[in-house]
């Protein structure tokens, strides 16, 4: 019997730093990863910068996708804003739109969309912001795949507006039971220890199955796994991530690509 | 003999609000121009209040073109900043992406690009800022069209780069000899009697010439007009400048119709 | 009998304008009200714009409080971020010490704080967000006065550290039955009425109650009141306001007097 | 005949770092140095970031200042911004008074002020702009002391005031003849070899003259000396300069302290 071939499309979340604040591991993520998502200058990334990572993404061939945030240089857009629909909807037009005509200053296009930090947490969990959301990658350009947390309505909300969309995983972080990330504040969120990050992603990949902080089984859908780059030692892991992948069997390849 | 027949772009710079801060006569300068050249979230302008007008602009059947400026809200752009040729390319670049992102949300595309403020002025009279403006619109999107200060080296940068240009006039502002626009900050510097502004509207645009404040007959090339968002009675001017202009037997038109 | 002698003291929330942009209704309130808030360059003021306005309170006698909110000038400081207690203590601190810092420039001292918006409205119902606002307004100075919502955590916080506080009321706000405010997006949640506005000040200020929206009788502790200075007509509203405390035997003085 | 005894303080630039980004060399920095200029949130420093420096400064024994600056976080204030006079003295006086602000809720007060980056060097040779950062100083503290270029029109601005002044000096920077600092954009701006480092501080101590880029003997009046963060190595170096001033029988003081 043939064993199935798995896929997995390896993402960073780049483009963060601003003026003279260098964050982040750029250069790591982009060598070892398929694709990128770039900060839009509202987290994170200043024009000159988003100019620079897109560049460079271009160079080492991974494909470029928006990484919208609320506007909160200070918190990084890890804090909520009680933002409303409308608003959201319009604050993600205009980063997608920014970060598309970088691109194409660049001779290169945008793949996907992912929203940052506490955009991507509210939307995962309640569907008016994950609403908003699809609305606005539907609006700028429907040919955009949006990408979010596996299991979450970010999902269900770009599929309900015909959107394509892209499962992400963690093999770095912990989960809750209900698939939802254990938030960062809390004991133990992150999983640092390389082997570990590396079994829990073939077991991600191959099998589509991650252990819960509390031990339960929870199923997972994967088709994109995000390696954060402030985790410690990121570039020897993203490298190691990428090669227990392919010596497992699976074919990393960029989502807009297919099989 | 056969008059000739001259045209003449109506354009107003709109989408300057901010947040609950209203600012502009956006209604009355899109109910009687032609173009409109949106803030693009910089100098003034956020998401939201971008995307309003683009709908506004288009539910008027006015072109939208961006109206990138200096990061500089409290200044609103008018104050110099010295950043680099590259940065200012980058600026323009993200400015004029954000901007066609929401244009595409509202259906709509750009058709033009005119720089705001003091990089608009910074622009008029050194080359250096002037190609790094050029550059960005070109690598952005080739067919945009790009707007500035008649007689200025803005104009002479596009047209090195091969963009089409268009020269813009001011019936509401004192011109020194040389072409340049009298400075907002002394005296006599705007034309504020809606009968002097309807002539020298008229003169420019038959004529071509406007009567410098020292004395001299300045020659110009016109292609738009514009009018200024904060002259008191905006709106009435902008109604008696057009029509004065049809009856004068000016056709009225967007700059991106062929005649 | 001698009827008991009520006292009030007006406040107003001023210095909001921002750069070319102005908004509120300094001028009236600032020439009818005993107190004035004035923001900090968060939510809402620039330096220039923050010193004009402690000039002009001076000039009107008018006592001076710091007017602290979220960094959100798009949401006009209206909309909650989730920032922890210690972002939020200084946060707090330094906006304190800008306005104190502007105050003093001015040959003036800052008498009171008052936390503005979604900062206030949390404040107001969650006792560790005003745990922070109050070690703040300690830790800079221990002579100010901190108000708060009528009712409030925020008062309670206060006194819990030593402060002396302020309880503030609303004429122009529609209260539900618990004390708290009708939220701005709710339907009658401004009362816009003159006649109205002046009857639920004279019973709040001389029988210390007012009807909430759902009909009961709350009673709250009155030492200050405010109008919105985008209530329309605030000027002449406030006035009337005004005398009409007058003439009903209310002493309308600023809070820092003894009386 | 006994040696005449030299004095100096050292300082240094910090709180620079925002948010999640982290930038300088503030430990080493506030553990060798005598004094430190805090950032004010405008060119670099956030709220926390600010209160968590001066505690650390307070800690250390290290006199505090403030550093104001252009607002201009992206250009990390070392852009020149075309303010007016007296937007620059408000945004002097702003920042004052928030620095004084934080450093009043740790227990200490402010000693000093010394503009930053391109502000510092427009005051430097301007003599308007160091007008209007002297009456800041002046309205908000008169017993500040203003730090400025040695043989800078800042200096003479703040005495003309009646403010005392502290003459700066860098012994990482090269001169020019006319005793301006050798602009960093252009070749061999910065002094990194550490021991020239050394030798050029003593003599700039001892003697009070350092050799300009072109050749010439520049004398200067030397109070107090700065190294910047950003030169690689700062924190060795600080450290070695130091133990050399004092073993060349220098006496390593605050400004504050009476010799």
């Amino acid at each position: 019997m043939i064993p199935a071939v798995h896929r997995i499309d390896l993402n960073g979340d780049v483009g963060e730093s601003f003026g003279p604040y260098t964050i982040g591991a750029d250069e790591a993520l982009l060598r070892h990863n398929t694709s990128a998502h770039v900060a839009c200058g509202f987290h994170g990334g200043d024009p000159s910068v988003i100019r620079r990572t897109i560049r460079s993404a271009i160079e080492e061939g991974v494909t470029v996708g928006a990484h919208p945030g609320y506007l909160d240089l200070i918190g990084f857009g890890r804090r909520d804003i009680a933002m409303r629909a409308g608003e959201i909807e319009d604050l993600v037009v205009y980063q997608i739109g920014a970060l598309a005509g970088v691109a194409a200053a660049e001779g290169a296009r945008l793949h996907h969309v992912k929203p940052h930090g506490a955009l991507y947490n509210r939307a995962a969990r309640d569907r008016i912001p994950a609403d908003a959301i699809a609305r606005a990658v539907l609006a700028v350009d429907d040919t955009l795949l949006l990408v979010g947390l596996s299991g979450s309505c970010m999902l269900d909300a770009g599929e309900a507006v015909g959107l394509r969309t892209a499962a992400e995983v963690f093999a770095d972080r912990a989960y809750c039971a209900d698939g939802s990330l254990v938030p960062r504040d809390e004991p133990n969120a992150l999983v640092t220890d390389p082997g570990e990050v590396t079994d829990r992603a073939l077991r991600l990949v191959q099998d589509g199955e991650v252990t819960a902080r509390t031990g339960e089984v929870v199923a997972l859908r994967c088709d994109t796994m995000c390696l954060h780059g402030d985790t410690p030692g990121v570039g020897a892991l993203a490298a190691r991530l990428r090669s227990s992948l392919e010596e497992g069997g699976v074919r990393v390849l960029p989502l807009c690509i297919e099989p």
